[in-house]
């Protein structure tokens, strides 16, 4: 059998899929269940259609299409990964997985494959955390990690619940019946762009993923007092933003001094209360994002980012509150996934590296219940959420490649 | 003469002008030039016109109300404040001095007297630089200290020109037709209230301000380099949000060691870009507000502040511009206004304090053209710029007949 991948129509289909945004191009933005996730959603179930998959959707909007093996009873192999994207985010992150899955799927029917597995792309919901405040959202119901109660009343900034938007969207049925039954996959192989400097640097095609980070996420929100930026002298000051910048100094230097590369921590959100020029901030409000290899350490950050807000909170007289919304423990690949990788990899002559993923993706839920293992493209400076993420057509193709061959020896 | 204020009356009407805000009540939110703003001028203009007295608009909307004098060619005699609230407000600042204006003028009517000078009460456009960037834009423009020319380009967060937005309002001719003739004013005096807790603490009614602190302020922009939360590794990374922290620290460390309790620094606006919990800070927007009656302890505290930016940009990788919107010199009060204020206080038995505001008002830049003074009143624990700012009637109508006999001796 020889896989041929089309990566022409794969690099058009990227193209296309990137106009479907809330943004204007090159610029990527789609939040989940705005009208630019459901316009992709039906984009990208016409393409499956075409395919000639079979289609099913569950009620938080994961999208499963499915090329029926010969064994139809028998537990599916599957690929995939999400098409919502950050606000002003790129083209690759997530899209390849999906559409990679596609054309990996094609190129296997094409060469005249046929599975004894069923092999299945599945889109998920919301790996990203944008509107939800929390990532992987579809993943987590699957693996049933997440309780749909707790899912349900999600809120968004607006207070729109999980439930209320995911019906408006036309999702509906009962979140309940989102989990997997047990043995649903026989394994889950999701194809990514790295988001991370190391295959470029090496020059390297393909990393084999052995280990997803064990990220963390938390809300706090520091109560100053406010007043005006003229009227209230310093010491009589209980400024929320000079006590948020402390937390966020403190934060870096405790990941910075973990011991460990792998250890990363960030804030990316900081919304000051009021926000005007002449007014001291009375309250901020910090995302807290940490994530390591290593689960002691990134815990460890994490209480040392605790021991920050009490000192601080004393110090400065201000309230500060901090809610852990997510706390995962890290995966292991599956052995023999990695395995067919490597034999896939090799069979082409295109060398790998065994890495570990500090993002995380859907696959670090789905290890909950099924073997897994990821596959790694370079992208260019190892920029991710950022308009101007890239992966070059060739390293698109050959990862795909890689993925048709270790569907095919996983389904057959 | 027996000068008789209305508190009833006066308590009334400033309920009535909270509620005209772009937010729920208690909350005043009214940004100049939004429809909130115009209704409030409407509704002030009415009252005026009720009271008898003779109204004009200049071309960037600051309001004219006079009570013509027996000599209506000798210059007039000036008070008044703003009507517009920066974001979550409360209901007294610059409306005590604005309505306390109208009322003095109105219970100088009652008792009979009339004036040689004509009294006019003045309403300034935009004291509050929420929408602009900049604080005072109509008494600037009127003192001549902003160039015509440089306010007409100033724009909104939505790229919208002051020049654009003030003639979508109705007010057209010329911005170079505001600025005052020489000696259009005798005197001008504002009744506000403090901003801060000196009165309250110190139990005295009435404040006269002798000396107005000078006041800055910058826009900074960090650029650093954004990406994956979990993509990009910490020695690897230039997070803006981070270098902004340390710039925020350092500008409050500045201010507390300046050596003087005059000092105070904010930065009040910190917009982080893109925002997402998992985005590393591209790049992060810091307003900075930095005022003291001392003008070299103020610029000490820029060039502390340039110092940390400079020092922050190589240590951390970043680019830091910082661009100055405005730094003003104090102002002294007029001996001879600052004595009428001290006898009016004391022909009522009402104790007195002299200070210095370190909130800047309309009356900094009115005293490059005319002589000045402000008369403070109490407000609770010193807050303002926040809803739950509070001035009592009893210190409200106190103020005002302080104004009230202040206005008819300099009047006379």
């Amino acid at each position: 059998m020889k896989i041929e991948i089309d990566g022409d129509r794969q690099i058009r289909e990227i193209e296309d899929l990137a106009k479907i945004s809330e943004a204007e191009p090159p610029v990527v933005t789609r939040i989940v269940f705005t009208p630019a996730d459901l316009k992709a959603r039906a984009w990208t179930k016409a393409l499956c259609k075409e395919a000639g998959l079979a289609i099913r959707e569950d009620a938080i909007g994961n999208t499963f299409a499915r090329w029926i093996g010969s064994y139809p009873q028998a537990p599916a192999v599957g690929t995939g990964s999400h098409i919502d994207a950050i606000p002003n985010a790129g083209r690759f992150d997530g899209v390849v997985g999906v559409l990679g899955g596609l054309e990996a799927i094609r190129a296997l029917q094409r060469a005249g494959y046929h599975p004894k597995h069923s092999i299945e792309l599945l889109v998920f919901t919301s790996e990203e955390p944008t509107r939800f405040g929390i990532g992987c959202l579809g993943s987590r119901l699957l693996a049933g990690t997440l309780s749909p109660e707790t899912a349900a009343k999600l809120t968004d900034k607006n207070g729109a619940s999980v439930e209320e938007v995911r019906r408006q969207a036309g999702f509906s049925g009962e979140l309940r019946h989102v989990k997997l039954p047990p043995n649903y996959y026989k394994a889950f192989v999701e194809l990514h762009i790295e988001q991370g400097p190391i295959l470029e640097r090496a020059q390297v095609p393909v990393g084999i993923v052995e280990r997803i980070a064990a990220p963390a996420s938390l809300m706090i929100t520091v109560e100053g007092s406010g007043g005006h930026a003229g009227g209230v002298v310093m010491p009589d000051r209980r400024d929320a933003l000079c006590a948020a910048s402390e937390l966020i100094l403190a934060l870096e230097h405790a990941a910075l001094s973990s011991g460990a590369i792998d250890t990363v921590a960030t804030v990316g959100i900081c919304d000051v209360f009021p926000g005007a020029v002449n007014s001291i901030p009375a309250r901020v409000r910090l995302s807290v994002d940490v994530r390591d290899t290593g689960l002691a350490r990134r815990d460890h950050v994490l209480a040392t980012l605790q021991e920050s807000c009490r000192a601080t909170a004393i110090k400065r007289c201000v309230k500060i509150d901090s809610e852990l919304l997510n706390a995962d423990a890290p995966a292991e690949s599956d052995p023999a996934i990695v395995g067919s990788l490597g034999r896939a990899c090799e069979k082409h002559g295109i060398s790998y590296l065994s890495m570990t993923s500090r993002a995380y993706h859907d696959s670090l839920f789905m290890s909950r219940i099924t073997p897994v293992a990821m596959l790694f493209i370079p992208c260019r400076n190892g920029y991710s959420h950022r308009p101007d993420e890239y992966a070059s057509p060739e390293d698109i193709a050959r990862g795909t490649l890689v993925l048709a061959e270790t569907l095919a020896s996983l389904a057959a």
